[in-house]
């Protein structure tokens, strides 16, 4: 996506509208930079060496405390592996759990990167129909289970649709999953949650941790603290799992041996005089702003959508009269980028007829955008 | 290592003299802490987002430049991706070019950490016997392929030896693994070098690329910037391989799905402004010291061992005297470590009777180190 917007943008034909790309465009908060000079002006020896490889156990123990805090649990440092991003996080519990054949549920439409994840290990992720407004489907989810499925793999907020699973529904789907044990089963919930902190209310939203005693969760730093180049997450496992002991020496045996070795020592250590302190977070009300615009431009053209919870997606289903049986959206997709705006169709994310926004743009590339959509839908 | 030197140095039994791990000492350069903090001064937007997966095309262009001169080879930016350190690198090109039950020879004693990258993947590592000095075997090498050979691994210079592979050994395999391509074999050469820098009397290493096309060069600044935590590296891809553009595309890729998604933003961006600059490296002086004062020390009580030439490790072989046939090298450690000195037999290594020593160590280690050693050798 990044080359082919590139290469419209070299091509002489005037400016790109592009919401192809989630690349949070919001600038890390001036006490980010504070706190990584202030982490370079400290004479300590050592603090760009390797450390344990998952993190250093002060920063585990900061992110333990805040983490108990949120969702009212226990924790302890050693529940933490700091990670290369989420995306490192991922790898790193998939290959800590999944052995190959091994099965994966994840509710759709879903973060396509997901399916490298799983291939990455040999595993295959099984794709699990949502409802219409794209909330947990407990009872598909609980019916997909087969004898290989180890991981039921939820991303709330959802990329690409805005939606936060609410608690009901992660409770019901935690006493479903509890009901399996009796057959031998122990299934274990992987939460990527990178956009808990970009709800455009700035609602609490409900972990699996609160509601479900096996439950790993992911979560980064780039879109929250604008810092998605620099690769700085984590991991978190509930003090209540099973395996809780054995998936701490997993996980951090796998940071190592899949080259991550351990996350940027100083981004490690720059999170806990940032997280929680004041000014210590992008201003979200902006992604809020951008999808609020866009959703009210898109309903008066005939696209149907719900104002997204969180994130700085749009995932529209569009109009009535472009929709066709094996989905409108490519088409749609290409007099788009005649008009010079570049989206992605929600064929790509399973679900044809759908279009997925990214709202990470300026208040130009919006306009224009919003222009391009008024131009090319009938 | 790290857990048990740890709970040593807790158990209040006094020092430890640790010699197990290969942590880099030296601290980064007073320059590369400037060009950070530039970095974080400059009001440009968009420097800590995503960028291409194989990162900055200005910071590509610039290492291709850079490489090019070393080598004295043409290359371009897009021969270059940046990568999670040397170790995500390897991943990297492994994943990109290894399918399960590919075979990857390596000359041993080799870094033990290779297992893993290769099991990463369902490849095997083959180990092949380098000579008595540890130099490089090439009839042992080019023996040693079978139809499954896909790469041929070299670490030069070498951890945990401490050898440096001759240019005319380098030659000698060039031109062997050429021979074999009328058999209809065509092998790639991985090199990793993350040592290059950290020689001794500061003389040139001579690499693959100024000798054999098939050829991916692979290093990081954790020795010569002392940046071991930060997870900066890159990799180099030769521009006469004749797979050079689906390498490009596969190692961008491979980077993305295999959740590094791309190098550290701002470890990438400072580079530019240090390497080649006055002060734009560690001191080795130091590395370079402490092996010929432990060398010297060792030879004394009866081991043997050339003075390495680059790194800081040394190989020696035990004494005679403690040399058994399943191997002295355990015993020695155990008796050491009562000592509380710490020390990797070579076992570990797949060598009997030889045992690894790290020298990124202070002085007052060294001297523990020294005394543990005269107080247990025979």
């Amino acid at each position: 996506m990044f080359e082919l917007a590139n290469s419209m943008r070299a091509d002489g034909g005037g400016p790109v509208f592009d919401l192809s790309l989630g690349n949070p465009s919001l600038e890390p908060p001036a006490r980010w930079k504070e706190a990584v000079r202030a982490q370079l002006a400290d004479p300590t020896p050592g603090r760009h060496r390797y450390m344990t490889n998952a993190g250093f156990p002060e920063v585990r123990a900061f992110i333990a405390g805040r983490e108990a805090e949120r969702y009212g649990i226990p924790l302890e440092a050693e529940d933490v592996t700091m990670t290369v991003g989420a995306a490192g996080g991922l790898n790193v519990v998939f290959r800590a759990v999944l052995d190959v054949g091994d099965e994966v549920l994840v509710p759709a439409p879903y973060f396509s990167e997901y399916d490298h994840y799983a291939a990455n290990v040999g595993a295959v992720l099984r794709p699990v129909a949502t409802t219409a407004d794209f909330e947990l489907n407990v009872d598909e989810i609980l019916g997909a289970v087969t004898e290989r499925t180890r991981i039921v793999l939820l991303n709330s907020p959802n990329n690409p649709t805005g939606a936060v699973y609410g608690e009901a529904s992660l409770r019901t789907l935690a006493d479903g999953l509890r009901g399996l044990r009796a057959g031998g089963r122990r299934i274990l919930v992987v939460e990527d949650t990178p956009y808990r902190d970009v709800v455009h209310d700035g609602s609490h939203v409900s972990s699996m941790l609160e509601h479900y005693e096996d439950t790993v969760m992911i979560t980064s730093h780039s879109k929250d603290l604008g810092l998605a180049g620099e690769r700085i997450g984590y991991l978190v496992i509930s003090s209540r799992a099973y395996a809780r002991v054995p998936l701490r020496r997993a996980t951090s045996f796998c940071n190592r041996v899949l080259g991550f070795v351990n996350a940027p020592a100083l981004m490690q250590r720059a999170l806990p005089h940032v997280l929680g302190q004041p000014g210590g977070s992008v201003d979200v009300g902006v992604y809020a702003q951008n999808c609020k615009r866009m959703a009210d431009a898109l309903r008066e053209l005939g696209f149907s959508l719900r104002d997204p919870k969180a994130g700085f997606f749009l995932f529209p289903g569009i109009p009535e009269v472009l929709r066709t049986d094996e989905g409108g959206d490519v088409a749609l997709t290409e007099g788009l980028r005649e008009a010079r705006c570049v989206v992605v169709p929600g064929t790509a994310f399973g679900r044809p007829n759908f279009l997925r926004l990214s709202m990470c743009v300026d208040q130009k590339t919006l306009d224009g955008a919003i222009e391009a959509f008024q131009r090319v839908c009938p």
